[in-house]
């Protein structure tokens, strides 16, 4: 199958390599808003001026969308499915229904299949998520993010006067973790499930303890949470917090029997050295199904909830009950 | 939904707790080989003669099967399948693919719609399988079982002269599973993986150190592993070893980038008080998807790689991404 790159960030680039790991796909080439002139690709794939998609579109199986949600995704993904098949990652859990309806209404009228908010939260955690309360309807649910970069939570800082860089890893309580493993089902406040660490680059002469109160203090961001902010050297920065890792637990624990006297513990947990390359893997096995379903003449907005995994593998279905059933 | 539960021994009572746990569900009713004047539901809920089904199977949206791999599965499903929706926890391995073509003949044959091969390994530890490649093409997959009690172990020891009563748990190597999360890939051996503990009830006079050399050299079940026998007394086993607990993990460790960089670790791990009843809880859900599968003309043979995860829960789509996604 042929797929296609529309953004070429972190993302973008994860999905290039990720596509050269399925030998059932191909990269056609990457679309960009840029200048294709100035832009130079990690395995030399072709690059092609965004706004010349539909003139591609019908050699394309999918199109994978490698842009932000706040602004890009809302408009992109709708247009783009009007002329092809397409996947994003659209991460505003709160905007997620009206996104799904806007680009329903898209896929459905021009017959392509459209996949929305795919990789790993939403994507992989949503699905343990699914998958554990289904198996185990009397329980509850708990998410945790990290050991891990947050990227928003980074530019927030950036934002401040004074400051040059950061990074900013969000951790959860090892104590939680433990207690929520045990079966104790825990009421827990924002603080006790995740610290957050603050690596920050400032300018010279900039006022170190304004910069430590504008983060640990910042609404929605810093405030409700137990924050440690370290300041370091650019050289530093570099050296040490120059990959993107993440991960996270989904946990899930609940009780059965004609008493609930039986507790169970479901849990599923990234730990990733790239968040963008491990989230471009499940965004491409998500292209492969929606190409499959597109085939079938299951068109309109997905989500990866209404994936048969099936679809997802390069394997047919006798390979998968043989291999790994 | 109406659901029938045929085979009335730990998982079907596991059903029948698990029905009442999914408000959309109903019991009709148990179905036996026994004489259904002398069984007695945990739940009051009527018993009826297994030869009797085929006058009932126009009430049931589907039917549970809850009887052993070995013998009674081969032949039920099939016959089971010419009458009504079925799912079934077929789980020798080995066998699935020749039972999945029994089944799809006879459920394609009547209209139904047969789910093989549910619970959770088969099943869920399957999915984890399956999820984990797809995400990440390049890597290795390795499956833990325990710390949790083996029927079919505890059942081998029991037929060794002297033996009164026994359990045997299957036991992970600490150190082992540490180095598979580490992401090392270390190639392992049978012995490396698990250990195995045996808990031996001996009749008075019998022969221990014969019991003991009869258990750690029998030939598939323990002879490749290291094997503890600890023998104690009637009361103690009633005591520590009634319930049925069990777990596991499944971990994939793979790498992605354009030089294979980046190195990422994909663990799902249950801890069960009763294996039994957890069983139960994901035969139910998938009972869901076969009933709502058939309704839109989806008949033949299914595994859970076939079913897509909307389908097990009494959520609707769109509260599913509103909460879940």
């Amino acid at each position: 199958m042929k797929l296609a790159i529309i953004g070429y960030g972190n993302i973008g680039r994860g999905v290039e390599c990720a596509i050269r790991q399925n030998p059932d796909m191909e990269l056609y080439g990457v679309f960009t808003r840029r200048d294709p002139n100035t832009l130079q690709t990690l395995t030399g794939a072709p690059v092609y001026a965004a706004a010349s998609l539909a003139q591609h579109a019908d050699k394309l199986d999918a199109v994978i969308l490698c842009a932000g949600s706040a602004t890009d995704l809302p408009e992109q993904t709708p247009q783009t499915a009007a002329l092809c098949n397409v996947v994003d990652s659209f991460d505003t859990h709160a905007r997620i229904p009206e996104h799904f309806d806007r680009v329903d209404a898209a896929a459905k009228a021009s017959g392509h299949t459209a996949l929305i908010s795919g990789g790993w939260d939403p994507g992989l955690f949503s699905l343990a998520r699914l998958y554990a309360s289904a198996a185990l309807p009397d329980g509850q649910d708990y998410t945790f993010w990290g050991r891990g970069v947050s990227q928003g939570h980074s530019d927030a800082i950036r934002r401040i006067p004074g400051v040059l860089d950061a990074r900013q890893y969000t951790v959860p309580v090892p104590e939680t973790l433990e207690a929520v493993r045990s079966g104790a089902n825990p009421a827990l406040s924002t603080r006790q499930k995740h610290t957050r660490e603050c690596y920050v680059v400032a300018a010279d002469g900039a006022d170190r303890d304004a910069i430590r109160q504008a983060i640990v203090t910042m609404p929605n961001y810093f405030a409700d949470y137990d924050t440690s902010v370290t300041f370091i050297t650019a050289e530093e920065m570099q050296k040490n917090h120059r990959e993107l890792p993440h991960g996270g637990q989904v946990i899930r624990s609940g009780s059965t029997g004609l008493h609930a006297e039986h507790q169970h513990t479901v849990e599923f947990s990234l730990k990733l050295d790239s968040n963008p390359e491990f989230t471009a893997g499940v965004l491409v096995a998500l292209a492969r199904a929606v190409v499959r379903m597109n085939r079938r003449g299951d068109t309109g907005c997905k989500t990866i909830f209404d994936v048969a995994p099936a679809d997802l593998s390069a394997l047919s279905g006798a390979e998968l009950r043989k291999k790994l059933l």
